[in-house]
């Protein structure tokens, strides 16, 4: 399978309608216009697409991923060989059920697997971008997301889905576009990044860039590859991801394969061994220029701050008379009652303030010890959560039946 | 004021026993054992007194310091220039009294202020140890302290009181030494480090490591200093010092010097300015070589695990008729409730250990939203507790009066 798949279509081919499309230039006609003050015109965009789009185009869900996830949400991994990071929750007969609904899943722009960011080449000076990418946002993500909706000529998303920056993804969409989104699931996650999160992003940053390979981010020109330090951000966010009552079901303190502590640096506990892990093989599938570039955008989300300061405000829309009413769209909130990256209480948050312009919301805290990165692993409840949801409001919107 | 102080003695001199001193060499008769097999011979141990030892050589506190701390525990700190880190509980007046009680805090072994550690000069090759000094533990930290107390010839510390890393000093004097210690004071801490705390020292280390400058730890001898690793490893742990209520009082998604975002990856946030800089003033005054060693001994600390897996053994002394009896040390465990290093529950653990002795235990979780760092900042509640239970076991004591 190729990554950057150059089979790039200026139209929505029928493969693009039925699966397996690897990428598309958008910004053709029109630039996409960043938060930041600049213009991404004839950009990549690298997406997946499963199941069947259906005769009026409703049956459409985009699926947002996280920080450092990518469009292959439902099949092997190209380059890690692994199965997709949410085939929990997309496939055949899972939640967001491929024999039922088209699914979209698009790299977010400034990401690493074939859409437009600081390791593709720069058009204009045949070279990689590095950065000189322009620095974007979950807006200018989610803005490149619906002119890939345009061209796949799907008016409305029946559902967009994601946790965690899919979350705020997900969040964006509602409200830059509410009345493109029937329904949506924000999970783990929320309408701001937290001073504390902030925090550990610049962490990760800082190893990156204190690494002397990443050469002031332009490594790629200079052939050497910050790895030592993009392992280390990936390990010290890699703790914020789980709980600490799951790290010590998962490892407590035993010892790696030793009887007794060596009193020496080498990782005597299983923690230390399995951290050094997620740091090493991170880097085989992650660039560093782009890990800058996500956790900036997400640092820099915060949906009340754009609605001058009033959270309720993002969830406003204006109605055919010309007055304030609230979001059309239908929301599923769901936290976890373990996570402290995007505690329950940045969701109760979220949900106050659907609630203040009467939105239609449900909230759902799913019990478990399993951290942030519960939104991934298999617990039932979330499903279950999901999959109700999604089929309460398919009936609706009538999309019931299989498609054929 | 000379940190390394030449001016050593062999004997407690009328200087030692009444504030001031520097450094002492100990392990002349009887090399200092250690927990990872080898010995420490002619060790150096650099530590500070204050106030004045009483006739009966009965009024000793012992302040034992964190990771990062040194003795430097109530006046101005040679290196920063700041006033004592934990000026608020010892000193005149204070609630460990420096007019009544006469106060010891000696650099750890392994630290960087003076103390045998990495740092140093190995006296038999002429070179700074570097890795080739030995892993240690905290029980070896403390037993260098009771050569130090034996040193000065004090039979019995009244008290023995720390925070965090501090803390664990604290019980494993309390264990070691059960008859030397009338009562103590651990404070934010656990009787063994946990799998997460394992985790964010790895990723400490592994910052350091992963800075070429630390050239295998043989830096000082190739005349490098691995400043980025060691600032990245400070700007990870000083998160975890905070909590996340704090940090959002404190900054919350406010911008640094500036009236809007800047779209790129400067220090946009306080909280980032912050971080950045609690990293730089760190590497002025620590040695990375010493954050591996001193992180490391945390790691391993397990009280249980070093009385057959029951935390309560740790606190069984024989009595005189040979029986098994709870310790005579009087504990006061305190915990904070923002703690999320340290959380309350550990404290608990330690306490239901202590009662399942039938342990003369007090304990008081401190409500505050300052975190970890809670013990070192102005937590009216902290100071309070430890006056009243310092206060009554002195009387108990006899030691009531002013001295001198």
């Amino acid at each position: 399978m190729n990554v950057a798949f150059d089979a790039t279509s200026q139209d929505p081919s029928d493969a693009a309608l039925s699966g397996s499309v690897g990428s598309v230039r958008l910004g053709l006609d029109q630039a996409l216009e960043l938060d930041g003050g600049g213009t991404l015109s004839r950009f990549r965009l690298a997406y997946r697409t499963y199941g069947r789009l259906n005769a009026d185009r409703s049956n459409a869900v985009l699926v947002c991923h996280a920080l450092t996830g990518d469009q292959y949400v439902a099949e092997q991994h190209p380059v890690t060989g692994k199965q997709g990071w949410w085939d929990l929750m997309v496939g055949p007969g899972r939640p967001v059920d491929t024999d039922r609904f088209f699914v979209i899943c698009s790299n977010v722009i400034g990401g690493c697997m074939g859409s437009e960011g600081p390791k593709e080449t720069d058009s204009t000076t045949g070279k990689p971008w590095a950065l000189s990418f322009p620095v974007i946002t979950i807006a200018d993500m989610v803005r490149a997301q619906k002119m890939l909706i345009d061209h796949l000529g799907i008016d409305q998303l029946f559902c967009v889905i994601g946790g965690s920056m899919g979350g705020m993804q997900v969040l964006q969409w509602a409200v830059s576009y509410p009345d493109k989104v029937y329904c949506c699931l924000p999970i783990a996650t929320a309408a701001r990044h937290s001073a504390q999160n902030i925090a550990f992003h610049e962490v990760g940053r800082q190893a990156i860039m204190a690494d002397p390979d990443w050469r002031q981010g332009d490594y790629l020109n200079q052939g050497t590859r910050p790895t030592k330090g993009l392992s280390v951000a990936r390990m010290a966010a890699h703790i914020t991801y789980l709980s600490e009552p799951a790290l010590h079901r998962k490892f407590g303190r035993n010892l790696q394969d030793r009887k007794s502590i060596t009193f020496g640096f080498d990782a005597d506990f299983q923690v230390e061994s399995y951290l050094r892990y997620q740091g090493i093989s991170f880097v085989e599938r992650f660039d560093a220029n782009s890990y800058l570039y996500i956790t900036r955008a997400m640092d820099y989300f915060d949906l009340a701050a754009d609605h001058g300061g009033v959270l309720a405000n993002a969830f406003r829309v204006q109605g055919t008379d010309g007055r304030l009413t609230g979001t059309p769209v239908k929301f599923c909130v769901i936290s976890f009652s373990s996570d402290w990256l995007f505690p329950t209480s940045e969701s109760r948050a979220l949900v106050h303030a659907l609630n203040a312009v009467a939105a239609n919301v449900s909230f759902v805290e799913v019990e478990t010890d399993k951290g942030h990165d519960a939104f991934l692993l298999d617990v039932p409840e979330l499903y279950q959560v999901a999959r109700g949801f999604i089929e309460g409001h398919a009936a609706r919107r009538g999309l019931a039946a299989r498609v054929g």
